[in-house]
């Protein structure tokens, strides 16, 4: 029997707050009706207890915890910190840090969570500076992985090899592939291309002896192909990266939804092939792939969109679920140690490969 | 009366060599039958001729110049320098140093055309260590100017105003926009964020005094918006954005093929709305928007997709006349030249400013 996971929720976080949060815990249960769950929602009382009486499996199930204040969705991260006791941010993540809790979701300011995660629970992985965030990014051949997307504005190698080990480990917990593939993000595939944290940590991934199933460097197409498992990147490219493809998606639905409204006979035959195009959306759909854990900290912690929908909700809480289950702090404790050994000795020789390699450039 | 434009051409650089420059020739002048462009075609000479002769305009209109050698498209770009002269590239890029021809187009390895553009020609930037590469990207209001997309693997605060001078003068002379409007790409629009080379580049924009149109920072999602209409970047982020978006669009259309392909209905509906849907493939079609300049060197240089159509590659020959026609040159000197006299002073006020920005951060 799986152990009993407690799972701490922000219930007044987001664009829709306790209605969605609530709903979230409503749609998780229908959709893992055998999973041993409970939950605590902090927030107000009295919203979340009207919320819960019209949902049947979230009602039985969830313990409140009452708080006063919200950090508001555009507040800067550093007043949030400041003046972040009492707020149901603050209040779920101390859950964690207690014990009480094995893990923590927030649909809320993603500023003031990472901010406020990095202060209670502290970074677990050495050379961070702030958790990373991964994208569950929808391929031709199922899910990706990539991270950093957002958190760490530059990455040295070091920083590279803990995201392809903390990466690898949450793609097998929450995706269920047994041996994660890892690639690093790069303009070319040969070992001389790129900068120079990219072809260190190649050479890391290459040489440390970590338990990792690293293929070498991938390109940007090689993203939406599902051409590996886990791709690594830092924080500044990764978000560019997946805003860009946020963009490319968007505009080309909207040329899709232009033509496909642009005379009787487009209409008529959008119309009929409209069951098609919805699968199409499906696939794509943010809610669907909603959940991006913020990796590096002492606990799972959790941020699902702002405006994701109860469906969406939902989805965050099994990404917190499934890592809070899996072996996911187990394997990423015993690579970063290994990280941390070899560093020395592997430093030296990626110096080598490096300075081999820049030699051998145009 | 504009003056007569001479183009040079690589015609045995591509996938298809001389079929499709000659081709592409043809094509360029029944599209634009008032241009008064005359072309040089360095290559096979009996291959040429008989590719002339089944084509009414090119006939006319093109020259030869007999070259023996090829630069294989995977040869290393350091080995196709070494053994370059002789070769069609090498060739077509002599023309335009020794002012015999006012632009150069080729579909050829791009990592030649850049290695022996940059020794023939030189840089016309200092701060420039290779040219820039611009993509030409289709949005929802028109196109967008990329650049970097993939010379410089990193780039300083200097190197992007380069880039933003370039490109901005590159928008307004191939695509007519007056004034074009400028955006530096970046992971938030707050002045605190990113990395500190856009940070810098930002400030120099907005104090040096140069004449352009700075709108401040962009996001990836902004790109396909058609948010500004020139995005300035680094080479390797721009490399990777452009790349996922072209793996994203591919995503999609298979995504739709196979739904529109997957029953009876579904084909039916999609046979009966397909005229719409090939608008938007016309829309987003690669060669409709071929032809990506290298900028910074001292002469016109466009590189042609290496799988180009005719019709793509005369789409790339229509950007080079237009660079060549334009007052590209003298705008993007003078703005350089102001780069050049502010740097001292700017750089002093950008610290200033960089610093502040730092303090204020979390």
């Amino acid at each position: 029997m799986p152990k009993e996971i407690i799972i701490s929720l922000d219930a007044m976080g987001g664009d829709h707050g306790p209605s969605v949060v609530a709903g979230g815990v409503e749609s998780y249960l229908e959709n893992n009706p055998d999973a041993d769950v409970r939950f605590v929602l902090h927030g107000d009382e009295a919203a979340l207890r009207e919320e819960l009486k019209r949902l049947a499996r979230a009602r039985r199930i969830c313990q409140i915890v009452h708080t006063e204040r919200v950090v508001a969705m555009d507040e800067k991260p550093a007043q949030a910190v400041r003046r972040g006791k009492g707020t149901s941010l603050w209040s779920a993540i101390e859950m964690v840090r207690d014990g009480k809790a094995d893990a923590v979701v927030s649909a809320g300011n993603t500023g003031a969570l990472m901010a406020m995660s990095k202060l209670i629970l502290r970074m677990s992985a050495p050379g961070l500076e702030r958790p990373a965030i991964v994208a569950s990014w929808p391929t031709l051949r199922g899910i990706t992985a990539v991270l950093d997307v957002g958190a760490n504005v530059s990455s040295d190698a070091e920083q590279l090899v803990e995201f392809a080990i903390m990466g690898e480990a949450f793609h097998r917990a929450v995706h269920g592939v047994e041996r994660p593939s890892i690639g690093l993000l790069n303009i070319g595939s040969e070992d001389i291309k790129g900068n120079e944290a990219v072809r260190e940590a190649a050479s890391l991934l290459r040489t440390g002896g970590f338990d990792l199933d690293y293929q070498g460097f991938v390109e940007g197409d090689d993203i939406a192909k599902g051409t590996v498992d886990v791709i690594v990147t830092d924080g500044f490219t990764g978000n560019i990266a997946l805003k860009t493809a946020e963009g490319t998606a968007r505009f080309i639905s909207s040329l899709m939804k232009e033509a496909l409204t642009s005379g009787v006979r487009s209409r008529v035959g959008a119309a009929i092939a409209m069951p098609a195009l919805r699968q199409i959306r499906a696939r794509i759909d943010p809610n669907a792939i909603n959940g991006g854990p913020l990796l590096g900290l002492n606990g799972v912690v959790v941020k699902s969109h702002g405006g994701a929908s109860a469906y969406g909700f939902g989805n965050a809480i099994r990404v917190a679920v499934d890592l809070a289950r899996s072996d996911y702090t187990r394997k990423v404790t015993a690579n970063l140690e290994r990280l941390g050994r070899v560093m020395d000795g592997a430093s030296a020789a990626a110096q080598a490969h490096t300075q081999h390699a820049e030699e051998s450039r145009v």
